[in-house]
C-alpha cells in the first residue's frame, strides 16, 4: 500500500466559484483507475499554514505511477492545481 | 473524526538503539484512551525531507485534547521527541 497525500493552500484571490470549480475537478481525480480511499480533507491544525488535503491510496508504485501519467490527472495539474494552488507539499506514506 | 498526525525528520546522528527506543516509545502512544487507527508510516516521496508520519484518529476535539494532555503523551514528549526528532510538521484533518 502506498498513501499518496498533498497537503495545500490555495490562491487567497480565488473566487467562490473558482474555489468551487477546483473541488469539482479534484473530486474527478477520485474515478481513475485504481485509486483507493480517496479523501478530500480540511487541515484545522494552526500550527502550519496548509488548508486542505487529498489523500488516497495505490495497491503499488505501478498504479501510482499510472495515476500520475494519467490524462486526466495531467490536465486536472494544468487547469485547475496551477491555477488554484500558492504553497503545497506531497507526502508519500507506506505502513511500516 | 480528527485525524492527528505529524509528518518527521530524526536527528541524523541518532544510534541505531535510540531509534528503536523512539519507536518503541510511539508504539506505547496506541494505548492511550479513545486513539484510533494508530498509524506508524515511513515517508517515501523525494519531494519533501520528512522520514516517518505518525497518524491516529479521534472521535473528537475533546478525545483528541485528552491524548494531547495526556501523562504518556506528556512524558513521551520530554523523554524521547525532543531528544529525537530534528524536524516535524503537525497535520490535523477532518473530512469535507
Amino acid at each position: 500500500m502506498i498513501r499518496h497525500s498533498v497537503i495545500l493552500k490555495l490562491k487567497s484571490d480565488l473566487g467562490l466559484e473558482e474555489k468551487q470549480a477546483f473541488f469539482d475537478a479534484v473530486d474527478k481525480l477520485a474515478v481513475i483507475p485504481n485509486v483507493q480511499k480517496f479523501e478530500v480533507l480540511k487541515q484545522i491544525s494552526t500550527k502550519n499554514k496548509f488548508e486542505y488535503g487529498i489523500s488516497m491510496e495505490f495497491d503499488n508504485q505501478e498504479q501510482y505511477d499510472f495515476y500520475s501519467n494519467h490524462a486526466e490527472h495531467q490536465a486536472f495539474i494544468q487547469n485547475f492545481w496551477i491555477k488554484s494552488v500558492e504553497d503545497f507539499l506531497e507526502i508519500d506514506y507506506i505502513l511500516i
